[in-house]
C-alpha cells in the first residue's frame, strides 16, 4: 500500500496534535497544512519537517492529497468537508461535526456521493477503558443499560468564537460532544429527550461578554431504549482535564476513568495527604487514542470500508447538543427529534 | 447526667440498627421497643437484653421514657413524632421525615411547642468523608460550589408499602432523601428547581405491580445560589450499596466516597483482574456514623440545644422529593416552592 | 454479667486511648489510672469522669479491680503483668510484650497459674481489612502463602527511652512488633530466620544520641512453612502513619491497606493533581479496632476462654525482633530459635 | 537523516515485540530477523512485511544493517553484542545484559572501541510513572532516599533454559533485573550489599527439575548512599504481571505503579465486590515505553551520544543479581564487589 498523503486543516491545538501524530501512524504522512492564516501555521509546519502551508483547500488539493484532517473551528467544518469530498479527498473531522443538522446532512451526502471516508474525531471510542467498557456492554456483561452518565471538564477558556452560542453551540458542543456520543454509543441507543440546566460562574471574571455564555451545564437524558442518564460539563475547570463515564446495567456497573491520572502517589506531609498527578490536558488524557483513531482512518481508507465512527454519529451528537441548548433557553425538556 | 431512656419505634431494619447501637452510645440506653406487631419485635427485644415491647407509643411513654427513635415506615412518622412531642419526648426520626410538607410542619411545630429535640436521620452528615468535605467547602477550600452531584444505589427491593408512590413518595424518598439533603447541605444552598426522568427496569420481573413504580431516576437540580447539579438513584442495584457525591467549586473539586469499600485487594487470575470488597448494605457503608448520629442526639438533649440536623432539613428534602415526583409525572421542571 | 472494673496502667498515648475507649465498650468501665507520676495523669483522669489515680498496681488492686490494661513503657510490662496475675487480675498488654523472651515466659506462666486472661494488643488482628485477609487465607482463597510482606511507618520520634536498644529493642520492637505478628498470623506459620539492614538518617538532626539508634530497617524473613517475606519500618516518617501488608499465595495475591486514608479526593490545580487525606496517627488508622480488641478482652474474660491473641503471639514477636536486632548488629542471618 | 536499518536477533517474545514496534518508530525500519532457527522466525518475518531471516549475525550484517536489537536468550547476548560492535553495528540489548560481569566488560569495551551505541533494555526508565518519580527524586522533592523497594511478578514459567541457574542466573536475572536497575537508578546510588532468601513453591508441580530453581525471592539491600531496600520477585504468579516500586525519602514517599491496570471498574454482585483489569503481560504493562526506548536508541545513534541507559547499568545489575544468588546459596550477606 502506498503512503497516504494527508493535509491538516487548522493549525490550532487539535490540528497541531494530529499533524504531529501523523508521523507515528504507519501508512500515512503529513503532506501539508491548510490554514487561512499561513504565517500562524509556519512554526508548526517547520516543526513537522518543513511541509508547505496552503491558505485554501483548493490549493492544497492541487498539490496532491489523499485525505485531510479537519481541526479548524466548528463553523468551518461544513465547507471544508464538503469541498474535500468534491475533490475526492477522505476526511477525518474533529468534533463537533458542524453547527447544524442540515450541515451534517450535506457533509454525509457529499461523502456518500464521492465514496470517500468521513470519520469523526470521537476519540474516546479509541481509548482502552472506553472500548473495553463498550465491548463488555455489547457482550451483555452488565445486562441492559439503565443509567448512563458521562462528564467532561477542562481547564482554560475555549477560544473566543466558541463563547458565542450562534457560532459554536457553546460548551455543550465544544466540550461535551464527546459525552453525547459516548452515552449513545455505550448504551447502544440514541438519546431521545434532554433537559438542561446551565450556569455561568466565571465568564464575567474572565472577560467573556458573549450573550448566552455558560461554563457549567447538567443535562438529563432519556434514551430510546428506556434508559436514562446525565451529562455534565464545566469549562474552565482549573483542576485539570477530566473525562469519566458510568454505565449501570440491570446486572452490573461499569465506571470508566478516574480523576487521578498517572499511577504515581506522593506523600510528603500528613496534613496534605497523598497526591497523584492528574491529566492536565486532553492530549495527556487520551494521548495514544489520538494515534489510534488516525490509524483507523488509514485502515478504513485502505480497506474501502466505513470507519468505526462516522457522519451518523457526528450528526446525532449535534442534534442532541442543539436540543440541550434549546432546553435551557426555553426552560423545558426537548425531544431531540425537534432538532433532527 | 443521668442515662437517657430511649424507646425505638419500629423493629424493622432501621429500628433494629438503632436499637443495637444504643448499647454503644454513652449516656443512653434502650428502654423498650414500640411496634404495632409486638410478636414480630420479640426476637429483637430478646437480643437487646430483654427490653419490653409496647404496641403503642402511649404505653411506652407510660413506662417512663425520655426519647424515641422512629424507625417505622414513613407513613407512621407524623403520628409518632407529634405524639412523642405531646408526651414530652425527644425524637430522633429516620428519613424521609414524612409524606407531606404539611406533616413536616406539624412535626416541627409540635416539637417547638414542647421544647423537645427533633433530629433527622441524615446519617451522611456524620460520616467522616462527608463531614470533612462539608468543612472544606465551608472553609472556602474549593471556592463557590458550581456543580453538585449525589447518588445512592442499593440492593434489594424496598418493602412493599414503599412501592406505592402515595404511601411513600417512592424511591426518590426512600433511597434518595439522603442525596436531596446532601446537595443542599454541601452546596450551602436550598434546591429551587428540579427535573426528573425515571425508569422501571426490574419492577415487572420482581412482581411489583404498583402504579407509578420506578427503580431508576435521574434528577437535574438548580439551587438558590445559582449552582446546578444532579441526583441519581437506583434500587434494586444488585452490586451493593453505593453512596457517592461530588462538588465542583470555582476553585476545585471534591469527590466523596468511592465504589469499593474495604481497603483489601485480591487478584487471583489475570482474566478477572483485581477485586476489592464493596459495601453490601447501608449499615456496612455508614456503620460508625449511625452511632455518631445517636451520640449527637444524646448530646443535643443534654445540652438543650438544636441538633446538627433537624426538622427544617427534613422538610426541605420532602419538598424537593415531591417536586421531583411531580416533575416526571407532569413532564416538566418543577419549582420546589410549588410543594412548600 | 456485672460490669468489669478495669484500671489502665500508663497515662501516655496508648494508655489514654484505652482509657477513653473503655467508655465505649459495653461490659467494662474505667475504674482508675495507674501511673508512677500521678500528677501527670490527673488531666486524663479528670477527662475520664474523675477516676482515681494510683501510683502503684498494689494500691489500684486494693481499690477493687477485675483487670488492667498495660499501656506503660515496655520495660515496665513484665512487672505489671506478673503483679496483676498474682493479684488475680486479667491483663490486656500493649505490644511489645516485654524486653526479653524470658520475661514473656514469666508473664505467661503467671497468668496460667492464676487462670487469668492475658491478651496482647496486636490491634491489626481486629481491623477489618486484616481480619478479612486472614479469613480468606485460612479458607484457602489464595492457596499456600509464598511471600508475606508487612510495613509500618509513623510520624514523630518515639519517646526517649525507646531510642535505647537496651531499654526498648528499638524501632523494630516499638513500631514493627505489629508486622512481626502479622506476618506469622497471616502466613499461619512462625518466623524462623531473619536478616536485617538498618539505617539512621534523621537521628542526629533530631538530637538522638543513643548508641545503636536506627530509624529505618528492612528485614528478610524465612518462615517455618517455607514462605519468605520482608518487613520494613521507618520512624519518624513525617508523611503520616502507614501500615500495609501483602500476601502472595500460590493461587493469588492479597494487598491489605493503602497509603491514602479517608475516601475523599480533592483537586484544585492541575500542577498538583488529586489529593487524598492520609491517616495522621495510629489511632486514626486503626480507630475502631482499638475498641474491638477491648471488646474481645471483655468477652474472653466473660466466657472464661483464651483471647484471640495472647502471650504466645507476644513472645514470638519479641523473639523475632530480638533476632532481627542481633542480625544487623552481627551482620548475619539469625535463627529466631537463637532468641527463644 | 536517513532511516536506520535494524535487525532483530531472536524471534521469541521480546524479539517479536521489538520487531513490531520498529514500524512505529520514526527514523528506523526493521531490515531483517536473525535467528538460529530461521523456520521458527518465518511467521514473524511474514507478519512484519516479509523481511528476510538470517541464521547468523554475519549474514545479516552482510545484507546491510546499521544496528541490531538483541532479544535472544541471555547466554547469547555476549557473542551477538561483541560481534555487532566488530561489524560496526549499534546494539540495543535486552536485559539481563549477559551471564557474567566479565562478559559485560567485554561488551562494553567492544562498543567503546567501535564507537557504537550500546543501550540496555531497562524499559522502566521509559515508563511515565517511573520517569516522573526519578525526576522528582533528582529534584529533591522527597529529600534523601532512605528505603527503596521494587518488585516484579509475572505469569507463566520462564523458558526452560532460564530454569538453570548456570545458563541464566535464574529468576532474579530474568525477572528482577529491572528491579536491581530501578533501585540503583531511583536511589541515585549503587547497590553494595545483598542478602537473599528464595523459595520453590511451584517448580515440582510444573515439571521443573533444574537444580537450584526458585520461583520466589526476597532480597535485602544496602546501597552506597546508606539507603536500604528490598527487591522481591515471583514467577510464575498467575494473577498477572505486576511491577511496582516505592521510594521513601527523608522528606516524603513515592509509590510507583499499582496492581490494577486499566482504569475501568466493574461491579456485578455484592459478594464479589468491585473488579478492575490487571496487566496480563509485560507488553501490556509497559506498552508505550517499549516504543519510547527504541526511539531513544534511534535518537542516541543520530546524535552520536550515549543512550539514556547503557552498559554500565547493565553490568551493575548483573553483578547485583549474581551477588544475590551467591547470598542464598551460601546463606550470608554478599558484597556486590565480590562479583564485580
Amino acid at each position: 500500500m502506498s503512503v497516504l498523503r494527508v493535509g491538516v486543516a487548522g493549525a490550532g491545538r487539535a490540528g497541531a496534535l494530529h499533524a504531529r501524530n501523523l508521523a507515528l501512524v504507519p501508512g500515512a504522512e503529513l503532506a501539508c497544512l491548510i490554514d487561512a492564516d499561513p504565517d500562524g501555521a509556519a512554526q508548526l509546519a517547520h516543526e513537522c519537517g518543513g511541509v508547505p502551508v496552503f491558505a485554501t483547500l483548493a490549493d492544497a488539493a492541487a498539490s496532491g492529497l489523499d485525505a485531510i484532517v479537519i481541526g479548524a473551528p466548528t463553523f468551518a467544518h461544513h465547507e471544508l468537508a464538503v469541498g474535500a469530498a468534491q475533490a475526492g479527498l477522505h476526511v477525518f473531522c474533529e468534533k463537533p461535526m458542524a453547527l447544524t443538522v442540515a450541515e451534517c446532512d450535506e457533509m454525509i451526502s457529499a461523502h456518500e456521493a464521492a465514496a470517500t471516508v468521513l470519520q469523526l474525531g470521537f476519540v474516546r471510542r479509541f481509548r482502552t477503558e472506553f472500548t473495553e467498557a463498550a465491548r463488555r456492554i455489547a457482550a451483555g456483561d452488565i445486562g441492559e443499560p439503565m443509567v448512563v452518565k458521562s462528564l467532561t471538564r477542562g481547564p482554560g477558556l475555549p477560544p473566543a468564537w466558541a463563547h458565542e452560542l450562534e457560532r459554536s453551540n457553546g460548551m455543550l458542543a465544544e466540550v461535551n460532544s464527546h459525552d453525547f456520543d459516548c452515552v449513545a454509543w455505550l448504551a447502544g441507543s440514541p438519546i431521545e429527550r434532554v433537559y438542561a440546566e446551565t450556569a455561568n460562574f466565571k465568564g464575567a471574571d474572565r472577560g467573556v461578554e458573549a450573550k448566552d455564555f455558560y461554563d457549567n451545564a447538567v443535562v438529563s437524558l432519556r434514551l430510546a431504549s428506556g434508559a436514562i442518564g446525565t451529562i455534565d460539563g464545566t469549562c474552565p475547570a482549573d483542576y485539570g482535564y477530566d473525562a469519566r463515564a458510568e454505565v449501570l446495567g440491570s446486572e452490573g456497573l461499569l465506571v470508566i476513568g478516574e480523576v487521578a491520572g498517572m499511577s504515581l502517589l506522593e506523600a510528603r506531609d500528613r496534613e496534605t495527604g497523598t497526591v497523584r498527578p492528574i491529566s492536565r490536558t486532553w492530549p495527556e488524557r487520551f494521548g495514544e487514542a489520538y494515534r489510534e483513531e488516525l490509524a483507523e482512518f488509514v485502515a478504513a481508507i485502505g480497506e474501502r470500508r466505513a470507519p468505526a465512527v462516522g457522519g451518523a454519529e457526528g450528526r446525532a451528537a449535534v442534534a442532541a447538543v442543539r436540543a440541550a441548548n434549546r432546553s435551557w433557553l426555553e426552560g423545558r425538556p426537548v425531544a431531540v427529534a425537534e432538532e433532527s
